[in-house]
């Protein structure tokens, strides 16, 4: 496997290995701390094309000054072992002076040079909590896309917002990469995997993957009856986070019932005619420390019937 | 000469067409009503490149809502003629609908939508009167770019501001291709070329040309002086400009003394250890029908010494 640092490798190693007209590359954007969720990214881009890239790049224009950039896992040689032995063709692993040239200041005021945003699907869900948030990931996405020039990229459904975000700049500012959406990879009691649950103990990730079965509870009555009132879906969720919200482990940023297109929220009846996105952020206090609270997201998809 | 209107003709007519690997594209973004400044963008671009493709799109996103979209001179007959007969190989004229698919009201709070904005040097000068300019000029570059993947594009002097916008942009996003600023064509009185310009009757196109009159012995001064202070340079130019002050003929927006790398102001004590772009906006008041003016932009460079 090829390991680039700087963005001229990554250039030089496309056009000595690649043949552009015949040739296919796959894409998967991380910011390391690999798990399985990133693995079945690895895979499906390994059996599509004939080359697979990976990114490794923890991207600060995405992360708000409160947030945890500092503190967030890094892992390189772990990393580049996992992907070694997957199979994977180039690793691209930049410093952020090499993707920010004139520097990336978390104070959004003091930024210089281009940014993107994504008007519409950004304000929305975690864009309220995270206002810059998807700003930052559109921004490095377009940046990583001119560099590497895949013919595919792959995204997990657990940022599923994401997806959509990148979705609509990609058609819409008429990139030449198809973005795909792959499927929740989750542990076996249903939380979905994410490099932020190494911060809970194993106590309170055991309690966090009442996070999923609250929506998946939702998600069936909704696919039983075709037409719920959205009401009732929340209040489903609702009971079953209740003990863990009375103790203190769970505390809700939001719960949506969006459609997936432009992610507006249903109102009044939640129907089948088109497909439904139940989604979710949960404050998890740890257990083992409680100063730890950990912010994770997960969602469902009722398909359109 | 191949004219395509919608994104997938150009998209089929460049594979149909073109070896990325051995073969360039040089390509001309305009708003249409060439004049001789376009042609010399295309002449450069032909002597450069193996295909040479100008596209034709007067873009809503880079007009204010007071500003003159509607009345914007759009001769396409005529420009496909000009084109056809200087060799150009393909000419992209798209519908809006067909760049901003969401579609793309003037007012900025109902756009929805991928943007680009480039923060550092999109707000002075041009960006003070009009806010939004670059970050249009901007996003459908960006667009426009991905559509045609030219290998280098080429841009006037003229709009020196969204040159510099446009170098930081497919820098920082790491586009891949090359942009070019070729020098202002002027005519015989010194007046820069605009498609603006035939807004303005005869007598008053012949007043305009004072605009450059200025600029050009303010820079005259600096580049036998090499040092000057700031204060003497505008007097220069004022001077040269009072008369058609006082007649109301002119009306100064700015005068901007830069340095050509962040557009940051010269101040005290202008000196050639740096290029300076000496440069200006003029709203020009029609003799014939007083109830038109014309804002129009010029600009010198003074290169380091």
């Amino acid at each position: 496997m090829q390991v680039c640092h700087r963005v001229g490798e990554v250039v030089q190693w496309r056009k000595s290995n690649i043949d552009p007209r015949v040739q296919t590359i796959g894409f998967v954007p991380t910011m390391g701390c690999l798990h399985e969720g990133h693995m079945s990214l690895i895979k499906a881009s390994k059996k599509e094309n004939d080359f697979t890239v990976v990114s490794i790049f923890v991207n600060p224009s995405q992360f708000a000054p409160n947030e945890d950039l500092d503190k967030y896992p890094r892992t390189l040689p772990q990393d580049l072992a996992l992907l070694e032995s997957a199979g994977v063709d180039m690793c691209f692993a930049p410093s952020a002076k090499d993707i920010y040239p004139q520097g990336i200041p978390l104070n959004v005021d003091e930024q210089r040079g281009p940014f993107v945003t994504i008007l519409g699907v950004s304000e929305q869900l975690e864009g309220k909590t995270r206002p810059n948030f998807f700003r930052g990931v559109a921004t490095v996405v377009t940046k990583l896309l001119n560099i590497v020039s895949p013919t595919t990229a792959y995204f997990g459904q657990k940022d599923i917002q994401q997806f959509i975000v990148l979705k609509v700049m990609t058609e819409q500012l008429f990139m030449n990469t198809t973005i795909k959406m792959m499927p929740i990879v989750r542990d076996e009691a249903g939380l979905a995997l994410s490099s932020r649950n190494r911060y809970l103990c194993e106590e309170s990730v055991k309690k966090a993957s009442n996070i999923h079965r609250g929506l998946q509870t939702a998600a069936a009555l909704l696919t039983e009856k075709s037409e719920v009132s959205r009401q009732e879906l929340l209040t489903v969720i609702e009971q079953i986070w209740a003990p863990f919200v009375a103790s203190g482990d769970f505390k809700v940023d939001y719960i949506s019932i969006a459609d997936s297109f432009a992610l507006q929220e249903k109102r009044d009846v939640v129907s089948r005619s088109s497909d439904t996105i139940i989604s979710c952020a949960v404050y998890v206090q740890d257990r083992r420390d409680p100063s730890t609270t950990v912010r994770l997201i997960d969602n469902v998809i009722v398909s359109k019937r």
